[in-house]
């Protein structure tokens, strides 16, 4: 199925499954609730014009992943100071929770805090079960889901070397539209995805390039962090990103930017001045 | 009010007012039910030898401060490849809740992943309200109350240069024994505290010493991050911390660590073995 979180005229939030420009009514009151209990369509139908879509969940904790893609490492290493070497071990980050927001929600641009606010489109992994110490070859059956999160970043707020301000702040972490359920995933490192800014291509990859797959980030994550329903892992980003562009590009107020990922969607919000 | 969240012989947890050896029992069903509606105190009283104490709260998120004593911006300079000037802002972090445990719980001491397991006692600041943009000159009032947190950290397990993985997995939070509401600590700036390992003292401070105080972290954060009631900003390490001891001294099975902070009280956490 493909999971959302929607509302009807400001009434309360609900899980639906979507098919095609329909969303199907189901017995989950909350996704929370779908991920604990389960869930299955009744047999009512709104149109999809007629509902808006919000953030899937309110994740208890997300681990962003970084240097995650071989060419992003690179040009990470060329513009953002970071290594040059490929990782040997999973680059964790936190983002918290108060940083997500829905689809076509505005990412929040401060001019007094960044002049270098840029994009990163990655699948995100929604966790179905408590995974404490899991092994790779069972990683997968601890997956609710997968998901888009573009994993927004102040480049100019990195603190000491560290990520947690410059990519935690308030909306920058656009999250959706939609869940697409495990089963209906098979292989998650086959999935193209992409993102564009005003309609122009800037990240264009497929998650079969991840340095750290899947399993081997649940594995890693849970042999010393559990990992609990509704937490989310944010998979890293393929090369593209706004800084390493010559000259470098980043979001303005105005811009609208949309993360796409093969059978989950496209995730997308405009960019507003927040100052 | 000295607050605890206790329970009794296994039973609910609930919301105390701790004075001397006794608990009193308040109206308040939680913490967070104490943080949105205070709470009284009701007649009943409970020995504190025949109660549980558990960390006061789950915390949405936990922000915390690195380099923020002068002291320990020296020795980790000298000992954990950071900068050696002082930072000119904040330096956040993020740990996640899933690192929570409370007084007397254990601290996980996996060899597999660690053996540079080191102590940091830091004043908790429990937010009260939400706080968005708050100016320093405001910013005490949106404190419900004051803790501690023992910010633990696996120096080993820094991922290019992130914190994330090295300073939040289970355990790495031991947080308590009690909130100090703020109505009873007028100026956070005046606070011993100091850490023992098995009886010796490893840390000796005052909270006067911070780079950057209560008020300015509360301001710097809410200018871009949304803070939330429940929320804890974990303010940051004085001096002698393991690492920096020549041979350096990290924690092991066995020990036990003791966080003091004045006005407080002290939160004692046993290290054991989790392999």
């Amino acid at each position: 199925m493909l999971l959302v979180t929607y509302s009807i005229n400001g009434g309360p939030r609900r899980v639906g499954s979507q098919r095609d420009n329909e969303i199907v009514e189901t017995t989950a009151e909350s996704m929370p609730d779908a991920l604990h209990s389960g869930l299955t369509e009744t047999g009512v139908t709104h149109p999809l014009s007629e509902v808006t879509l919000h953030a899937p969940l309110r994740p208890g904790k997300i681990v962003g992943i970084g240097l995650n893609y071989t060419e992003h490492v690179a040009e990470s290493a060329r513009t953002l100071d970071t290594d040059k070497e490929l990782p040997q071990r999973p680059v964790l980050f936190g983002k918290p929770a108060t940083a997500v927001v829905g689809p076509d929600e505005p990412i929040q641009h401060d001019g007094n805090l960044t002049q270098q606010l840029d994009w990163e489109c990655e699948l995100a992994v929604v966790i179905g079960r408590t995974a404490r110490r899991v092994r790779a070859e069972d990683a997968l059956s601890y997956v609710f889901g997968y998901s888009i999160m573009n994993d927004i970043s102040a480049r100019d707020q990195r603190r000491s070397g560290q990520w947690f301000f410059s990519k935690g702040q308030d909306s920058y972490a656009p999250f959706g539209p939609a869940i697409r359920t495990a089963d209906e995933i098979p292989d998650p490192h086959d999935l193209d995805l992409s993102l564009r800014v005003n309609g122009e291509v800037k990240q264009k990859s497929n998650t079969r390039y991840m340095l750290f797959r899947v399993p081997e980030l649940i594995a890693d994550i849970s042999s010393g962090m559990t990992l609990e329903p509704g937490d989310v892992i944010s998979t890293g980003s393929p090369a593209g990103v706004g800084a390493s562009f010559t000259p470098q590009q980043f979001l303005r107020p105005g811009d609208v930017v949309e993360a796409s990922i093969q059978n989950i969607g496209t995730l997308r919000n405009p960019v507003v001045d927040a100052r």
